[in-house]
């Protein structure tokens, strides 16, 4: 159960509204790695998340993420105000200008509709924790570069406000994650394969004309991995032992079946007929 | 540049078609953390890394989905055979029997189309390792499900395929993220604020029907964390130092600025008098 | 800035689990009616609002909205259960079972992504409040109808609750709506040309196979309103008033301009010669 | 069954061309609150009403709004033909310039394809109404807000008669859902619960920086209503009579369940005991 | 299998940065038409294809376009560089400046997220080889005005290298389709109704305000056609035969159904009396 | 400026109401390949079309398909009915059922919204008509393997018929084509590089496990093309003469620019004399 208080977590002031700058700004209301994208993303987690602890957590920093929602609403409120009257303002964002009155909506900076796609939720605790991690860290850097986008002191300080807090969260979940004890490269309860895990696969290959090679780094050596060449190079390619089934099991062959498309289900015998005639002359041709 | 050959990565068999396995395994065909989607993350980053060296690593393991995604095209396909003709098997995703003849195509399970928004592309190279790492977590985690649901042998076997390579790019992603050596919460080049960094915020309180209560693990505690409470439930709040500009600079109120909705541009002044007229009036109503 | 308590604002408690009731129930949390698009509408409009009044009313109600996100998503995740084991309730809803692990999340119940495009959000005070209006009303019918749906006395109970609040809201927005004094029809401040205004335009005539035909009711004729027949019928059709520019400044015509798709800024210029004369032959083929 | 005539229903006649107004009006073409929207919405809730005479007026409507949808989209062709040669102009929405040859499309003023997740359909006739009656609120707020970003005469012509025509519309459906004579806020056959259907809740309290605080309008009093303050803040809560079901019959614990995400179907049991083991660990950490 | 190389398809070389061309040039990277569009569209019908021949084709052109991928993406970045830092720039494209760090991302020159929505995929070969070929032409039209869009030489050869090679591509699915020897018009096996099939209807006529008529072209009277007029304009109409079904079989009535949304499954017997009651009254006030 | 007659094109009669089956049509009402898709697809090309006489086509079709989306409509309705009660019924469709109450909607058989993505509209008149060819044979061969799926004879009837005049079409789009004497691989203005566009690439080879080979059909030899193999494996290539700027003119070179994500526009300078001493560490490592 929700409450809201109409004071805001942080008291944004601004200077001069800057209406393009708060068009950029859109990006942290509804864009991909906005607030919204993590309030929804880590309370809907906690909805279905059955360690309770970890569901506090969830439920923790997901609320704090709706403050944070209502905080950069407001600081985008204020740059966006001359698209209410001004009709070069009103030119940069015509969807907010006209269709919104210059109010801020669920929108990112060039006007896509946020999308209930941008959010990862598994229901995998620790698998989610991985996707929070990484959604802090993308919503870190995006603050940092609309910190670099503005002169205005007010806007600044309110960015780093909320900058610092992704920062927060995201010790938060590593903590959350660490605590759960799992080995780092653990996840679910399938084993993989024994021998193929470790194989490093070299698909990319050669000399670029503006110097790029083909390198090495530790992710070809490290973390129990090795470098295994492309068969299409010349190399030996991964150590794959194929399922080979049983005489008899095996019961749907990749090539026998009709072609896509040349099913009727009774209509058009006759047309079948034809067709396949023709099919006969056409692979001839094709293979001649 | 890209080159085919018609060779699979892995030799796909499989015994009776199963069309309802097909359409579930559309989820890493078209689906949100399917093999296009682990593709075009990795090579779009690729194609935007100046690093050479893990441009080259995100060019292999970019260049190796789109093999996977062959792979498991090849299993769908075989899987989703009975909907050429078979009208029961047709009912369960008409959007592949009738719109797409019973073939492969870029839906997930439930027929949404593939969107790019799936994908978490930001151009800094941490955060988008970040990002694949736990893009590899979550692909693991639903090819587990998916080789749970079935009993046929030489499906369980190519998506053991399958999966155990996300393991083997967790790693590599691992790898290359730990060779940058960068601090494990630093993330691009803006500090975060000292000291509100390190304030966890307890947004979520109280005893639930069901037995959850409000907490305490790791996260509120470690990686150099505390926990504050909110000020809605008598705590002392976030250490927030608002930013007070000096008088005269901050020329954008909050309170002051005409109402969203009520701009003309010159049309109509007649009816907004008759409106402000109102407006008063419902105002005492209001606060009466 | 908000708070979250653990306690749910209404206990939920069922029977049987019923795993194709809970996709039914995804309409109410993740689709076009449900309460996150309820939560976002009115919050939203709730940031954007100046009238302090109003503004608190579009708070309340959006976080309870919030709250009952909550509740339907407690009763969603119970019926939901089963998937997470069993192969036939998962074939029902594989986005849910095998991408979500059975849990809840931002779709509705044939699996589409939760959008802003739901959202009915323009700035202007009056005109949200009709929204809304309307959006309790599609809500309550929701509800509805879901109550017929199942015989599990705890989700029926449940659905009663959320769908008695809906009309609780209608009340209020009305009450609202009321309050502003505006006259029924008055939208904005921009008066409708009068004459025309009146004029219920007869579009659509005739007589179907089925026994439609071209009725009179009420729209003919209350609000003002009289019938006039179209011209493409005989009729008189509307009385428009056209614009008739002054000579010399209407400047745009609709027929003289480079057909679309011929233009080639300085490319091309002998292939274009070539082809306007091509142009001018088939002109001639055409009109022969 | 449908029939074109070349006459547009209003004689479009222009100035200037204004390529960045063109793509403004395309709000009404292929936007949210457009006569596409408009058209479909009416013309599909007219092919599911088995009432005849409200069948007509929703065909009538419908119809007319094709209409509209030509006259807009013959207005905007004429504002952005500078798109077709002219670079600068083409920038503004290269969408329309390179993709469309600077030619009308489905789309917004931000580029966004027509969806129909815009519709608000039910197929219940007075709850439909109520949509139109919102709808055409919105068209007319938008069509005003078009008019002042404009200096053109045609253009203002031309639009104005557009925003007449959404009263006359909004008119005519007020005067069909009256004539249904249902009470204002009975919506489908349920009755909402007694007592609870008259608390309005107080969800949103205190005071905001900017001066806003808890407020008391109509809507606490009229129509039934009555306040009630939340529990969070000490207040008594809504009066739920929470459903308590007899014992034996509620079978599903929303705590017993096995967590999301930790099914395996007879996959790693191995895997399963040691992850569990892993479990119990992390609970004695996170209680400590 | 696929393999990649370091070495781009074609070598790019560019002037001056030009963030709003490299805007533009979106399209064909991100865009409806653009080259991962082709790359999926004819990959994917090649996995479907069963004709190994046809097969092969689908494979081959469906990789170069990947090829194509890289280049046209290589051209995008050069141009977009200077919106990592340069303000001006990053306004007209916030969501690659800000969120996506100044690097390409699939997503069109409006900011629209690649959809697999723009791909034709039927899984009948001859009719996906008519909608390559119109998809060939399609890219085609758009390369050319963004040549015309540029006077960088460096971009105008990359451009003209790509639409050169959606001619070739062209050229092959018509010589793939030709090589099918059906006859021009057999789609399928199920022959149209005969006299029906030849008949153009007229559904459109009179005369416009700006001279367009109701004219005759080879379309009327060429390929077996001939024009049938619209008995809403007084002509014959279509020479269809209806389906009269034998007395007892045609089961479904069109209008004895219960309106849409008045069922209950037993829930509020008593409103739905009421409901009937009022209904009665209002159909007499309809139709008096 | 349109007209509606209540009477149906073709009058819609079924036997037994079929909801799974009704479904499936849903593809032709709200799908990709739908009634409404051609209906717009045309419509707006023909609001476009400034040669008069093939504007006159595009309407006269647009509206026809128009027509023909109601016909199709009360086609799915009959089948839907059972939806509004039968609980079975609507666990096939739950957003038809609940959200819809049992009528029909813009959704596709899966559920979709329908989308102006589908629609393929590059105001080049040649290119249009080779999108309507393609889309008229994809709306064939749907229509076909929909009356493979029946058993209803009134279904098929009515099926049978708007599936003929999809061909009728098809001719008629041809004709136009046919009459603007265009060469048929002449698409706008620009010609392709000569030699260039001869060269049919072999970008897929080698032999797959289930017997696919590299083959050779009438695409590598005719309509001028001859094949060229890839430099990957071993082949000369295309024969692109690359661009080669005069010294000087070439300013951007692709590897010198700041990596995408290290701006800062001043913020953080401290920060980035770090970041990048690490870099250095890194790359030693990298190269190491």
């Amino acid at each position: 159960m929700y409450h809201h208080v109409k004071k805001l977590m942080y008291t944004v002031n601004i200077g001069e509204p800057d209406p393009r700058f708060g068009r950029m700004l859109l990006e942290q209301f509804g864009g991909a790695n906005g607030e919204l994208a993590a309030a929804m993303q880590y309370s809907i987690q906690g909805l279905n998340c059955e360690d309770p602890a970890r569901k506090d957590l969830l439920m923790d920093i997901g609320t704090e993420e709706l403050s944070h929602l209502e905080v950069v609403g407001a600081l985008i409120r204020m740059h966006l105000k001359p698209m209410k009257r001004d009709r070069q303002a009103a030119e940069d964002d015509p969807l907010v200008a006209v269709a919104g009155g210059g109010g801020v909506a669920l929108f990112d900076s060039m006007g896509n509709a946020w999308t209930a796609n941008y959010l990862k939720i598994t229901g995998d605790l620790a698998v989610d924790l991985h996707s929070n991690i990484a959604a802090e860290a993308r919503a870190k850097i995006v603050y940092e570069r609309l910190i670099a986008f503005t002169d205005d002191k007010g806007s600044k300080e309110a960015l780093q406000f909320l900058m610092s807090r992704e920062i927060t969260h995201m010790r938060a979940f590593a903590a959350a994650l660490e605590s759960m004890e799992k080995p780092q490269f653990s996840i679910g309860v399938i084993e993989p394969t024994p021998g193929l895990v470790d194989e490093y696969f070299n698909a990319s290959t050669g000399e670029s004309q503006y110097g790029d090679t083909d390198q090495v780094g530790p992710w070809n050596s490290s973390n129990g991995l090795h470098t295994v060449e492309s068969e299409i190079e010349g190399g030996e390619g991964l150590s794959i032992e194929p399922y080979t089934p049983e005489p008899g099991t095996e019961k749907t062959s990749p090539v026998d079946s009709t072609p896509v498309g040349q099913f009727t289900n009774g209509a058009g015998r006759k047309a079948i007929a034809r067709h396949e005639a023709q099919a006969k002359k056409v692979g001839k041709t094709a293979k001649a």
